[in-house]
């Protein structure tokens, strides 16, 4: 989890788990041979009450002699922009924070037993399979989680002996309704079924943890000898379970939702050879043991990737590109111009090396202007674009990623502001 | 789970689910080419209500032309002498009839997706491992559950279409508190959450056994390579979920209680080398990636196996055998010549084949005079004797079981009775 040399970002609310998890890596960082940050997200969302907690955590960590950073979002902003709950974006934005403050760091968070418990509850409840059951995990990526195996009691009770104050979230932001019900009504029941079972639940997810891994290092081996790109040879040398996550993982990288059923049938296809439509656009299909993952349309797939130059530039058959660099002053001429078809403008000083122009491929993101997240290009096609458009759709990436979508939007790094001298205009010609 | 030619016994209590699934085994018998029986196990705990459920039974099976078996047996004496709950008892005189009735055929029972959640978060809540988390199995050994995957709502709206009507048990016998807090409470919440737990927990609680046996069978492989009577060696090799679930067979094989935490102490034990004791009597010692169980007196382990003959035998140092045919009526001169040892006596006439003397052996199970359940002598052994007198215990066997347990009992197929024409008389004699 941690090794000597480490800087640790303690992500700190001011709240039990999170004073507890900055005193406890505080007390230890010497022994560790740790460096210890802080770093406190203010959703802005309980007007004075937010920034009295900012204050707080501020303290603390003079006090304690611990760098503080804190950041601000505007969760109720963009959580209407974007149509989901506070609870859903107040987590987006926090992670998208502590994610920009925690490269080349470790960031750890304050999850404990309870929480625990409660998630594993949560996806059993909703269904998840033995990964979703065995809980939070110790470790994800750069993410750790030191307290997660500490009760809440035990965190309030060392709180107690510290004579360490914390602060309390009157909205309890982080609790949803669901949530709530597990904390407040199920796990109480099933103390009186076992006292401890909180303490129980710590040796019991992470032996499903454990169970879960070995599962997953047996798929990651089936992977390695048995994938290339999006299809599978030899997998039927595998027992169901290495099989189903294997085509799991397939699907899940495309954002294909599946079910246990889907998978189900997906390994009967393999056994049996066929065609199995998994989304859309998309069919598994099964021939003499190899099964893959193919668009309907795979004869005629679209595919392009090329270095994008001034002037008009044909791609492929009924599809060009027009780009133009245009002083501030003659945007009007511009407009004139494209007003028959959809043009991006971005600023032309803010582009980073040679632009590319291409398809679409996997895993792309951008992070669109207007907004303080990261999205999957995937998913703001799926959302956005009829499946028979999407193949073509194209994509502008310079030296630091993607910074146009066509007919998604432009990325906030690259978009004209106040001090824009010369814009970029993009604008795709299809026949 | 059936195969053609095979005769299913299904267990019968009267209640909705069975009944059900007498039905649906019954609609299906010529289809699946099965042969179909039912038994009732009358627990004769509920007076005229439990005579009713069988008139019930015996009434719907004469109605649909099937054999049907019946079986009394006293819930409420057993419970006192052995000293467990009623439930407890029911379950177990149910399972041991249930096998008498079975063997060479399928015993079918009624358990339903509700029945199946209810388990899963009972093994949850008491802190089991995946295996119990994973619920109900399907098929155990010759016994079958058809309709695990059906919901209790199914059942109920199958029988109301068929217009078929079941009893109801007033005291809910099989129904004990643990459980009704689960069905009645915990479920309820996690309906809140998602409408159709239920049906959803029958594919994941599906997804996770077959992920148990994945594991499961890998733990059979390095069980068969690695293993050898109580020792292990090679498995410093195998990933650490296997190697804590070959312990964990050894340990459970032995009936030594273990947790989590304990296989963790074996694991790394088997790593660091060094000595874990795990009960009374027994270490886990492991050198060189080689672990074994063995015995603190192991250098000095009394083990004995040979015929028995008439007379005086000498077994080992400080350890014989008497052994005697008595007439009836000549018990008083054996009373009186044994009146300072104990000694068992037994139906000559009830002893199949040649008696074998032997000093105990993993997996030894008696049926006890009085009793209506087979004991496993190990868990009596456990409970009676202090383990420095375990090992020397000795047992009688003949061609069908063992018949004499040393300070516990002699078997009920053997016991004297009214009829009785010679006693067959014992006595260890130890100096």
């Amino acid at each position: 989890m941690l090794k000597q040399g480490d800087t640790v970002v303690c992500g700190l609310s001011g709240g039990a788990d999170s004073v507890a998890l900055l005193l406890v890596l505080d007390e230890l960082k010497e022994k560790l041979g740790i460096r210890l940050e802080a770093l406190h997200v203010n959703h802005c969302i309980r007007g004075e009450e937010s920034d009295r907690d900012e204050r707080f955590c501020s303290e603390l960590c003079s006090r304690l002699g611990i760098t503080f950073h804190s950041e601000k979002c505007d969760v109720t902003g963009t959580a209407r922009e974007i149509g989901r709950s506070t609870e859903e974006t107040a987590r987006m934005l926090r992670y998208d924070i502590f994610s920009a403050y925690s490269k080349g760091k470790k960031l750890a968070t304050a999850h404990n037993a309870n929480d625990n418990l409660e998630t594993a509850l949560l996806n059993l409840a909703r269904g998840s399979g033995l990964k979703g059951i065995a809980g939070i995990p110790c470790i994800r990526g750069n993410i750790i989680r030191p307290i997660l195996t500490v009760t809440r009691d035990e965190i309030v009770s060392f709180l107690k002996d510290r004579g360490q104050s914390h602060v309390t979230d009157s909205t309890n932001l982080s609790d949803d309704y669901t949530r709530n019900r597990i904390r407040h009504h199920i796990i109480p029941l099933m103390q009186e079924i076992n006292g401890s079972v909180i303490e129980t639940s710590v040796n019991t997810l992470s032996a499903l943890r454990e169970e879960n891994s070995l599962i997953e290092s047996l798929t990651d081996e089936a992977c390695s000898k048995c994938r290339s790109g999006s299809s599978f040879t030899g997998l039927t040398e595998y027992p169901p379970v290495i099989r189903k996550r294997c085509i799991a993982r397939l699907l899940s990288e495309n954002n294909i939702p599946y079910s246990f059923k889907r998978l189900e049938e997906a390994d009967e296809l393999l056994l049996r050879n066929g065609k199995l439509n998994v989304s859309d656009d998309l069919f598994l299909i099964a021939e003499n043991g190899k099964i893959r993952l193919s668009s309907i349309k795979s004869q005629e797939e679209i595919s392009y990737y090329g270095s994008l130059e001034m002037g008009v530039k044909k791609l492929y058959d009924g599809c060009s590109v027009y780009c133009e660099r245009v002083e501030c002053d003659n945007l009007k001429k511009i407009e004139a111009v494209h007003k028959n078809s959809t043009f991006y403008i971005m600023d032309y000083d803010k582009i980073r090396g040679k632009l590319i122009v291409r398809t679409r491929i996997y895993g792309d993101k951008i992070k669109l202007k207007g907004r303080n997240f990261t999205s999957s290009v995937k998913k703001l096609i799926n959302e956005k674009i009829p499946s028979e458009k999407r193949n073509g759709l194209l994509f502008l990436e310079d030296e630091e990623g993607t910074v146009l979508a066509e007919e998604i939007g432009i990325a906030d790094r690259t978009a004209p502001d106040e001090n824009t001298s010369a814009f970029l205009v993009i604008s795709f010609i299809r026949s």
